[in-house]
């Protein structure tokens, strides 16, 4: 199996352009963006399971419902959450425009906003944003800045595998972070592929690897109003419709995989006043849903966060951590921190504190715990807790 | 019903003693502390539901199974958790030397612990502090700086109650500070009184209040391996035996609760690098379990506690963190903070910003939110997160 990954962008797969423009929604900054595809796509989605869901997270329900896009907006300014029956109709409204302006179905337009909550758009900046922006001049870059809010850099992937033959693009582009208006770290993510597959498989997959990727991330614990992940499948590769059990299927699933993960492992890296991405993976679990849920448990537990900031082996929190969620018992726990063993059969382990805490100050951080209670296993990835956390979300005025 | 609040302490209720000392465990501060009752005293106690749970609670829920306790001895310096079986022999010699000290049958004596998690007891200064502890010169407010480890301050209170002719005292002494979202928070609470109460009573009142009161509050959403609290019930006021359903219990119970809720919330104002204390209230509920779990997380999302620190009166979070958790969707909210009305039939109600910015720097912060889905309401005790709490936990070291 050759997957590969490319320096590509989210208008890298066949028939899928992106552009970007100011909408005056912020101050001198891209806010608006628009993925287009050439025909109408397959689409999959998965969405915040917060109760106060946005108005565009409702729309975008209805529209994967349907199972076709071809095209999706984001602002980057305002939430549209908490904004009642007005926020439904602007929503209505963005979509409508943008099928004015580039000629498609409304109801294949998906919107998508990030930003502060209870604030109404302003439509008449909404209207001239998208009227400045084109189907002709592709601007991926432009469109990976326009929809960041505190993030510190633009989040890409690009992956090729060849199915029967042909050569097939999966690409992703994502924010997380936290908001410039910061009611909550709202993640967007946004995948185009042009392989050829049906909804309701692109779905089920979508939903899957969500599982494992997308949700196993925390930056502080709190979930949004307006996440979501879309994924276009525009079929213009032209390879044979993707089909469940297939090797080519298999491949397909693993590449889309990777675009998850490495967005996800990217937001978590760029977390906000994150120094360090923590990855932790929890093995020797009964069940891999357990093993999940330990580990991001672990990866947002605010002691272990301040610990590896302070690039502490603080061992005992994680343990105390894995003690707190875990639903069975952990009589023979291993740990390791940055392959150092600290924990051997639920027994310290004499280690080297300075040494270890050295490697601690590296940019990613590594805990491995084996539970020894069965096969199965679970990572997940966060962030250290900074004093640049609690100045961003606590100085900052809504 | 009388109710009154005394300036008491630990010792304060008929025939109970506490004394401290430095064992040598922490550098010049008191780190032995023990409680004893001059008779045996019905016992009754909750515990950590950490699957990894420390040695002496392991002991402690035994003795609270035999139903009777004489001393309480605590060292806050070191958990003695994660260390197996010498841990568990370690707190029984604990045991056996306060027993053998102040001539008490050895499975009367609960042991308590507080600290540095993998590390073994240093048996020799537990042996040579407890012989310097004495049953003449009691020194409760001794005991109260001997428990804490990050806390700023002791957390003692008092009340008194007439119960048929007869004065009953009940007191109570916590410690808390860090890893506190008790089910339970490292918290330890002891509790003493006179009153004349069964044992199996007595444990059903104290694992009713415990939901409402110990089990509401959280610093950092980590539970800890070692919390633990203990009511000691002597019987020396001489009352009539207290029974259910009697208004002499209803009055005791009160009590009990006013006692437990504040030495809670002493607790949360107490956090660590807290500058301030937040009560949220949700109301309007289905259910009481629901309404005090929504206020439980409410008042631990890292983004309401970070915008309290910085008295920014941003709704958007709290709403955010409701409909997070919440099992039924509120459509109706009604929003509180502060006294201000910003959120009414969940649309948001224009408000002096600048005006609640300011009401937001006092010392205690109230968010009230009403679900107008029904009539049961709860309420949680929180802090604010703050740099402090960052320096606290990442320069600390292990």
């Amino acid at each position: 199996m050759t997957i590969k990954e490319i320096k590509g962008h989210i208008a890298s797969p066949k028939g899928f352009i992106a552009d970007a423009t100011h909408a005056e929604l912020k101050f001198q900054k891209l806010d608006l963006g628009v993925i287009l595809s050439q025909v109408p796509a397959a689409v999959a989605g998965v969405f915040t399971t917060n109760k106060v869901a946005a108005a565009p997270v409702k729309l975008d329900q209805a529209l994967v419902a349907g199972g076709v896009a071809q095209a999706v907006i984001v602002n980057s300014a305002i939430a549209n959450a908490v904004t009642g029956d007005e926020g439904i109709r602007n929503a209505k409204t963005t979509q409508r425009l943008v099928a004015e302006k580039f000629d498609l179905n409304p109801n294949h337009v998906a919107v998508c906003s990030t930003g502060v909550i209870g604030k109404q758009l302003p439509m008449d900046k909404i209207a001239l944003g998208i009227s400045k922006l084109s189907a002709e001049n592709s601007h991926p870059a432009g469109f990976a800045q326009a929809i960041l809010t505190t993030d510190l850099v633009e989040k890409e992937v690009a992956y090729q595998v060849e199915l029967g033959g042909e050569t097939v693009t999966i690409a992703g582009v994502c924010k997380g972070s936290g908001m410039i208006h910061p009611n909550m770290a709202t993640m967007l993510g946004f995948i185009t592929t042009d392989a050829k597959i049906a909804q309701p498989l692109l779905q089920e997959t979508l939903s899957e690897i969500i599982e494992t990727t997308f949700n196993q991330i925390t930056v502080d614990g709190d979930t949004s109003t307006n996440d979501t992940v879309l994924v276009l499948a525009n079929g213009l590769a032209e390879n044979q419709e993707l089909l469940a059990g297939t090797a080519d299927y298999q491949i397909f699933k693993t590449a889309l995989t990777l675009v998850c993960q490495t967005l996800a492992k990217k937001i978590a890296a760029d977390g906000e006043g994150a120094t360090k991405l923590i990855e932790v993976t929890v093995a020797g679990a009964p069940d891999a849903v357990a093993a999940r849920m330990i580990a991001k448990h672990i990866v947002g537990s605010s002691l272990v966060k301040t610990a590896i900031f302070g690039a502490d082996p603080n061992w005992g929190r994680v343990i105390s951590a894995i003690g707190q969620v875990s639903p069975f018992e952990v009589p023979d726990i291993e740990l390791t921190i940055q392959g150092e063993l600290v924990l051997l059969h639920a027994t310290p382990v004499a280690f080297d504190q300075a040494d270890l805490s050295e490697k601690l100050k590296e940019k990613v951080v590594v805990i491995e715990a084996d539970l020894n209670q069965g096969e199965q296993s679970g990572t997940a990835w966060g962030c250290d807790l900074t004093y640049k956390y609690v100045e961003i979300n606590a100085l900052y005025h809504s």
